[in-house]
């Protein structure tokens, strides 16, 4: 005997398979949406059967977008050769709203991580060296904005050595460049962990 | 420029208007859902439109339902003389897991909280007050399982003393009772408030 409705159990299942949500959380959820008008409901499910239909992979940066390419590689007030790699989707958002880069991108989709299987050639990165060889005149640089852990160090490694090879076999030269590693700001010295307050000496500047 | 797909932001936005959902999480969850087969996404959206159209409140005890009444209200094991009065229907399900209650339920949709301007009359007090009015013969008790908060127990003395009035109108006597309040099992006396603590040596019980 099931005390819940079978539509109301559909969408708690629905919900608890999303990353991060219980059962609790799913129940609330759910419970919470018997309370919204059937018109937000209607909305919220038509969006996510567009979710998929409308985006598309740009075929230059492989960033998810409406249209292909993606209004970054297109813009024209962008700086082509200097490139930002990224491991999701989501970072570009996170560097855009700083407002600092106006190069363009190249999304990895995930990080080499062989204990989970994913190798180079499970990510976009035979494109981006693709990309890089497919240069113009001028100088070109590649930053690497991978998230600092032991995966993201992995893949910026193996990175850098697949550019230095491109520049032996004749290709462009390329500088390649770290994010710097240091306090975040607004953090306390105090609570600090060991690393990066080595990495925030190494790196020190001039005042 | 929205550097956001549409169809991405308004998946986005409909899970931002979710209690307990943040931009970040939300955006997350978007996010994840490109991942997921379209399949799974007609289903999430299929559920979504159905939530409300295939759910009623079950015109006895008001839980949220498929069929009215409500397959606890027409069980033919349930004591028709036992009352569980709760806030919401998440709480049924919540004692019904304990399989130790095998009265009806009341389903009040919230409780008396005049700072936030529900009275007596937002919730459904009326309907419970008229279902101890039309009961045979036998004993009956109400148990008041609403949460242990200055709402809950202003809700249940309201509800008590409306009883009373009706038992003083020539109404059958009934018996209410309360859940017991005092140390969650598995919790740690140190760490237990004062009011709980005093609450469990109130309510002692032999060994």
């Amino acid at each position: 005997m099931s005390l819940l409705p079978k539509s109301l159990s559909r969408v708690i299942e629905s919900f608890e398979r999303l990353p991060g949500v219980g059962p609790k959380t799913a129940q609330r959820l759910a419970f919470y949406l018997l309370h919204v008008p059937q018109e937000s409901l209607e909305q919220f499910a038509q969006s996510l059967k567009d979710l998929k239909s409308h985006t598309v992979l740009c075929s230059i940066c492989k960033n998810v977008t409406e249209q292909d390419p993606c209004i970054i590689c297109v813009h024209p007030g962008r700086d082509q050769q200097l490139f930002c790699v990224v491991e999701q989707p989501t970072d570009v958002l996170s560097i855009e709203k700083t407002g600092k880069f106006q190069g363009v991108y190249h999304v990895l989709h995930g990080c080499i991580d062989p204990l989970n299987n994913i190798g180079p050639d499970e990510i976009y990165l035979a494109d981006l060296i693709k990309r890089l060889s497919k240069l113009g005149t001028g100088s070109v640089e590649v930053i690497l904005a991978m998230n600092p852990n032991m995966e993201g160090e992995a893949t910026a490694m193996y990175i850098t050595r697949q550019i230095n090879e491109l520049a032996a076999n004749g290709g462009k030269p390329v500088k390649v460049t770290r994010l710097a590693h240091g306090l975040p700001v607004g953090a306390d010295i105090e609570y600090a962990d060991e690393v990066t307050l080595s990495r925030a000496l190494e790196g020190r500047r001039e005042f």
